[in-house]
């Protein structure tokens, strides 16, 4: 798979652009965990995922968490190039989920061919717009979502991208991904298991009823 | 002013998309409390407040609402056209704080223009990346603040917005723009009363002391 497959404008774009585009591409290789963007410190790039994961996610002074949005093959990272948006004025840490390789178009090189095409300009608004829906989709859940709910909803979730019942993941990485501290989801995985919906054991959550916690997450 | 003064892209457009532009505009003006745009149901197009305040919020089923942003003179509007944003997936309410002079761009019409100028599509990424900003601000603060210093940064903002420590705002509106029930309002302005910072009457609250209220919300 080459970067020109993944890179869904690139039949829009003059041969110059293109050129500009190819010379400046760099293609980077991330352990798991690695994090390769943070916050206003950087000005890594556009980043497109050729294969992995990458979570993005903000950080309280106290060193909490939440994540954003997370990224998966073919997407696209626009907030790590957010240094070309003067208007973008916050601090996204972005991290490796998952062994991941990328494609970076360094952020003023993106930069320039959007100012000339009106092509890239108008993608960079769908993905804005994409992430702009998740970050509502998030601040919906929780304003009016009660914990028992998002947990739910998160351990589905999981489920589906790993796609295996049994989730190898800690209560702090869960409290991490929701925003919460670690105490309250393993009280609330402990209910969840007292009401036979998962199998708790060191670093594994297993999820022994999806349809209960569909219920749940939909009541 | 005209519309020409306020639309910051004027002078890149070409003829032709000036005409379009002009053609299509319409002037609107709507009383305090009126609802220019309703989520999904509506395409209403993009909007450019000459005079007066619109506030953008979302609602829950339960019929909560929290104030997502809110505009000002020469600010435009882009979701109430989030139709064009084929990735924008949310329902955003907009009404009128005051009463409100604006322009209407038809969603069509500058979608057309949008498609077609560079200039117009990049000034569209800045928009949304203000707005962005603006809910990644608020993300954190329903995050990470506790609702004292979240009603004492909204008390202050209302202050400098009207120019005037004597605030006419009921709790019950207050409790809208932060997503929050009246009651815990209430409760939290009558401990700023007995602090001293506030004074509270029917319908209105006054700021009797900013430089606390100000430590606390910084604090």
């Amino acid at each position: 798979m080459e970067f020109q497959d993944c890179f869904p404008i690139w039949s829009k774009l003059s041969e110059a652009q293109r050129g500009r585009v190819l010379d400046s591409l760099v293609f980077r290789r991330l352990k798991k965990g690695a994090v390769v963007h943070n916050g206003g410190l950087d000005c890594t790039g556009l980043l497109l995922v050729k294969s992995g994961q990458l979570r993005a996610y903000i950080l309280s002074d106290e060193g909490r968490e939440i994540t954003i949005y997370r990224l998966f093959d073919r997407d696209i990272c626009l907030f790590s190039a957010s240094c070309i948006l003067r208007s973008a004025q916050f601090d996204i840490t972005i991290e490796a989920e998952k062994d991941t390789g990328l494609w970076v178009i360094p952020a003023e090189v993106y930069q320039s061919v959007m100012e000339e095409s009106a092509p890239a300009a108008n993608y960079t608004n769908e993905i804005m717009a994409a992430r702009f829906s998740e970050v509502m989709w998030l601040m919906e859940q929780v304003m009016w979502k009660s914990m028992d709910k998002r947990v739910a909803a998160f351990l589905l979730e999981e489920a589906s991208i790993e796609g295996t019942a049994r989730l190898s993941i800690t209560h702090e990485a869960i409290a991490n991904h929701l925003g919460t501290h670690r105490e309250v989801v393993t009280r609330m995985l402990r209910y969840f298991q007292g009401e036979g919906m998962v199998e708790l054991s060191r670093g594994t959550v297993k999820l022994l009823d999806e349809k209960k916690l569909a219920a749940l997450r939909d009541a």
